[in-house]
């Protein structure tokens, strides 16, 4: 779901400008209030990169799932072929180190922790901020309007399981709720482990097609989606399914800086 | 808010068992199903870690802010201190890479930059996914339960600000858009950015709080929170503010494995 149109239009319109200064991959635009220019992109030592095989990564991570679950099996599935065949730094890291972030944090049911996952690897690959910052936005847009999961392995590790479902956020509880309302399920039931399983799969083969594009680009990344268009747009940290959580009563922020509406 | 009282108490108490079985540290309880006892805790190299200042941290992370955003900031407010006393590998640790996770991931309002950066550097110095996982649960809780920030410089570095809030919710969208209305300013504006910064400060003095104390006791933590309580009463990953979103209607989900409520 969108947001109130009318609304989102106004708001819109009225943010042009800083909507605009965010439509390349820079994002310290000089359009943007002081404290929202810091320094430009910032650039740090990369860790080498050989093109992946997307079904490599992706079975390494469905394999992983249990031991590992959603975050620490997408570093699994990316850092594993990469420890082969370029050795340190992936073959020291521990991923393990981030499982906590499993089930939206904790189990808090936020951010889908494949995500945090996806985008800790990209941050490490890439070596800098505003290319890192472009493909976790991408990420999560192509997790919220992706029918997941789509990978599928010939046989299920731990269940077979019928459905695929839209989530319309990166929110885990709401991604994995609209999948087990779908399927029938519990959370604490194989058929869930298995969806997430490959849902962790489907991110891990994802993030690895998106280093590969940069790779072949001589490190280059060009951006599906605008950066921080949600912030410019909705005039505050936020999604586009303002209603999933408001209703019909989306409230106005205050757009002007300092000023209230 | 909590969800509906009744329908929480009766899923308690059916799944009182299964939340028993959380009632420590260990999360590998013999009495979750086949899919949610993955192998025991994950031991791996640990970080060296020197008793932190907590003072040092926070304004190491305040100081930063508008730099790093929120994620970086809270890593290098630790991380820092560290790479003096330590040296590697918080030296080479590039704290820019993770700048992604601001302003719930890239933006999008979920979780706070904030904790990720906290839970990163947990993992890396704890060696251990439970402890872990401890650790961060119950930054979780004191983020959605502590009147922040708690932080306040001697004078505000881009603006000086009159209010703290209760974010009830560990959700940047809800936290900063309820600090907003209070306020009564803009996302875009010097009050935000400095608000933000404070919190940061806030939530990396606590981490280092938490550190020291898991530290003195000889690497052991005792947890606050029980881990995965929210998923065992709820039956779903989630928060304990069911009705901020769901209002009345909290859907009942599915509790027994692979069987309709």
């Amino acid at each position: 779901m969108k947001c109130n149109e009318a609304y989102t239009r106004r708001v819109f319109l009225r943010n042009t400008g800083l909507f605009a200064a965010t439509a390349g991959i820079t994002l310290a635009a000089s359009g943007l209030p002081k404290f929202a220019t810091p320094a430009a992109a910032k650039s740090y030592d990369k860790w080498p990169y050989t093109k992946l095989n997307m079904d490599e990564v992706a079975n390494i991570a469905y394999e992983n799932y249990m031991d590992l679950f959603c975050t620490s099996t997408v570093l699994k599935g990316i850092f594993t072929p990469l420890a082969n065949s370029v050795g340190s730094p992936y073959k020291t890291f521990p991923v393990e180190s981030m499982k906590w972030a499993h089930g939206g944090i904790a189990g808090w049911g936020t951010v889908c922790g494949t995500l945090v996952g996806a985008s800790t690897a990209i941050g490490f690959i890439t070596g800098d901020t505003d290319t890192t910052e472009a493909m976790s936005n991408d990420l999560m847009f192509y997790y919220a309007n992706t029918v997941l999961p789509g990978f599928k392995p010939a046989k299920g590790k731990w269940a077979e399981i019928k459905n695929t479902t839209k989530a319309g956020t990166p929110m885990c509880h709401i991604s994995v709720g609209r999948w087990m309302q779908e399927e029938g399920v519990a959370f604490l039931s194989n058929e869930r482990g298995e969806r997430c399983a490959r849902v962790a799969a489907s991110i891990a083969a994802k993030t690895a097609e998106m280093l590969n594009a940069w790779d072949a680009a001589g490190g280059k990344y060009t951006p599906v989606n605008t950066p921080l268009a949600n912030v410019m747009t909705n005039g505050i940290t936020s999604q586009n399914n303002c209603t999933d959580c408001h209703g019909k009563d989306v409230p106005k922020p205050i757009m002007a800086a300092g000023k209230k509406d």
